[in-house]
């Protein structure tokens, strides 16, 4: 048992260690002067690698030995070691020199995408696109995978693999595809109340009032402004969001804030014992994003939640919503669109963006797509899955910044997965709890939020992602929660049988 | 030559975990939540120890060995390692029992310390304020001093000891119990303006526009709200100053705010080659308070100063100053009273204050005045030098938190120290550039900033104390220049030969 205790110690030393460069961030992205960028740069960097050291050193490793047979057993503190055990893996597998090579390239790499955005010119930064394949690959190398992408979908979703992921997303594309050609061929609804005056602090005060409605604590956190809006735990007790306004469109704080929110109810909630511990935050971006999404989607543009915060908001901004009615409040946020933004899609297309490049990203790193023809195969598939194309390469394939900024693999399949879970927790939830329409159209947002800390939230990440998504909904994980979702309520907000 | 490579290398890790510190401590008094205190407590308390641990390690102490020929060398390397070893010495010297027993007695001593405080009650906090004095006088044993309090004045003003301080403050005393018993026996001013409505916001935009005349950048700093004023640096590129605001006494925020520009034009002006070594702050306690008293005092409760912002000050609070004339409002910003509290003293009285609390803890320390003797002692002192006598302990010998935070000693004599600097520093400027005051007088400053970032500021810790105020006056450190200052601006003020 000392080895454990000593473990635990150590453990806390790293989180902590994370947890400061974390404040370092924060602080970064909210209150730094620009004089402080260099210094700053250095002092995180500091920290990230103090931290690494500690997560690789040797005496990690031997503890964690000494703890295998804790590691089987069907507890807390197994599930801690065997997490401890992942990232120690993580830690060492794969040589410093190719860490230190990757982090190079990939810090040039996002300076020239930068400009090669700005100039919307893919072929600027292709070759350095293709160094990190070949990178990534190297990579990928030093673990026992089957597709070379594993090795990054494990780290953001483990216990998940390329196999599994697009037998999923196979199956939601067939439904997905046919379900956004019947909603996209009907009339486009009104939506000139998201172009409009909204006072930038009437907005953040209703935004906050809203967060603080689904029962984000703002004793234990608080909201302040970036330019990319964000969710970043320093402790149990301090977990922050941040969020951006946009003064002719109320849509991009409230619900950017509710997103946040959920992403912040998620790590408000997990169990203060496992504080310090790699169990001690959510267990993977798709369950994390599936909390963000069932609060953002699934209760913040339903129409239940609107029934009871629609005058609220006609209040604070009697100007331009005083005249308008529930339903087309309603239709307006939640409009379907032929989009080629990611990050500006709704519910329906958002998927096709998103499987559209795990599948390119797929492609790339084993060799089926090469570098060069990422552009054309971009916009053949937006042609296909949405019906446009891309003007220009700044709005198709140098439009995200996740293959340029860092290893190619793994940072999209969970934006999808979190969509499909959060439907399917939803249903759990309206299973469990027969009256959530109702306490939802009254206001009473306790009871889902507690019913989430029961099933998720107060295990961190004590269970991997299908684990959990078993315990909570009694089924694995399948994209049909989230098909009969957007039937049910895109069918009744367009009027058509999808 | 690669020693000094390695022990640079080692001294900027060390300054980037301390500013990472600093960072936290920083959010910890502006935005910190109400929950994230625990675990931020820990936070701070492991980086503050990874800092620790590297100052006091044996390589660190065997590269200063090896490097012992350049320590003797007249040059900024000459001096880097000086000061490093200073540190290496004081991170070593006392062993680490002592160290945790000291910091844990002065962690429970404060909380009991704020107890007594509120009850006004020194009996309740006097047991461990006895221990506080054994545990510091064991601190001392390990330095080779002549009087206990030597090892603590060398921490904060390097270079002096009891002696030398001793022998400057009895010069001060002497002259200045006189000078204040003057002007005490005069009418009191019209202080009427102090007490009317300053809306918050405007105090912020003032303090802030003076801040920046006064050549504060921030593109390198900012200014946030706290309960207690500081100034806090990062790096070279990141110096930031707080205040507060009473809405009923501009003074406090204005004043507040000028006294932390100086401690950051100091900060700010330091060679940036410096950063990240231990040469790359101020020097001393004293030197630093010297340009915090410099410019909120000599400069900003100057008549020139005035005459130039004393209009703009009208513009922006034309109800409670529209009509009121110069001489009024710097006769009420320049009163001298009988006060018993230190941090609200004026700059007549106020190191009164401070040579009081030098005398007595150099007393407790030494044995020759008994910890139960504490509050006559302290009220007797303040009926010999002020005339008025503490009604309770609170407004005595419990209102200032130094003795009940930390080690006594050495906390207080920078206080005075830096405005016996103050004045000398400005006389040697004022000889430097003859139409100063009138500079000053059209709202030009940055000639003065400019002789004090050359004579001063961009030598960081390069010099100690002492050979600074020479290189920069051409005198020893003297009380006669402020002696000289108080004679002739209060003489002034107040209509009395002094």
């Amino acid at each position: 048992m000392n080895a454990l205790v000593e473990l635990k110690s150590e453990l806390r030393a790293i989180s902590d260690l994370h947890a400061a460069a974390m404040v370092l961030e924060w602080d970064q992205n909210t209150y730094m002067p620009p004089g402080g960028a260099e210094a700053r740069g250095r002092q995180i960097a500091l920290l990230s690698r103090l931290a690494h050291e500690r997560r690789s050193a040797d005496r990690m490793g031997k503890l964690l030995g000494e703890l295998s047979t804790v590691a089987d057993q069907d507890s807390t503190d197994g599930a801690l070691v065997r997490r401890a055990h992942r990232e120690w893996e993580r830690a060492t597998k794969v040589p410093g020199e190719l860490m230190s090579e990757l982090r190079n390239h990939t810090s040039r790499l996002y300076s020239v995408w930068a400009e090669a955005r700005k100039a919307s010119e893919f072929a600027k930064v292709m070759p350095l696109l293709e160094k990190n394949v070949e990178l990534s690959r190297r990579y990928a190398e030093h673990f026992p995978v089957d597709h070379p992408i594993d090795a990054f979908i494990d780290e953001h979703d483990p216990g998940m693999n390329a196999a599994s992921i697009t037998a999923l997303f196979a199956e939601l594309r067939a439904e997905l595809v046919p379900i956004a050609e019947k909603i996209l061929a009907q009339p486009v609804p009104d939506r000139t109340i998201l172009d409009a005056d909204y006072p930038e602090a009437k907005q953040l005060a209703f935004a906050a009032h809203v967060s603080a409605a689904l029962g984000y604590d703002f004793e234990r956190g608080r909201q302040d402004l970036t330019h990319h809006p964000f969710m970043i735990r320093f402790s149990s007790g301090d977990v922050r969001i941040t969020t951006r306004v946009d003064p002719r469109d109320f849509s991009s704080c409230l619900f950017g804030t509710i997103h946040e929110t959920g992403h912040a109810l998620y790590e408000q909630n997990i169990a203060v014992a496992l504080d310090g511990t790699p169990l001690g935050s959510g267990t993977s971006t798709g369950v994390h994003e599936s909390q963000s999404r069932l609060w953002e989607n699934l209760v913040g543009r339903s129409r239940p939640f609107w029934e009871h915060f629609f005058p609220q908001i006609q209040e604070v901004f009697p100007e331009p919503l005083g005249g308008v009615d529930l339903d087309t409040f309603h239709r307006a946020v939640n409009t379907v669109e032929r989009g080629l933004v990611r990050v500006e899609a709704d519910e329906v297309t958002y998927n096709l963006h998103v499987m559209l490049r795990f599948d390119l990203e797929r492609q790339m790193l084993d060799g089926t797509l090469p570098v060069a023809e990422l552009p054309d195969a971009w916009d053949e598939r937006m042609e296909a899955d949405l019906g446009v194309r891309p003007p220009t390469d700044k709005m198709g394939c140098l439009q995200d910044v996740h293959w340029y900024c860092m290893p190619i693999g793994g940072g999209f399949q969970g934006y999808t997965l979190g969509n499909l879970m959060s439907a399917q927790f939803f249903a759990a939830a309206q299973k469990a709890l027969p009256d959530l329409d109702a306490q939802i159209g009254r206001g009473e947002l306790a009871p889902l939020r507690e019913w989430l800390t029961e099933n998720l939230y107060r295990h961190g990440a004590t269970y991997l992602p299908d684990e959990l998504v078993k315990r909570a909904t009694g089924e694995a994980l399948s994209p049909q929660p989230f098909l009969a979702y957007l039937r049910e309520k895109f069918g009744a907000l367009y009027g058509v049988e999808l």
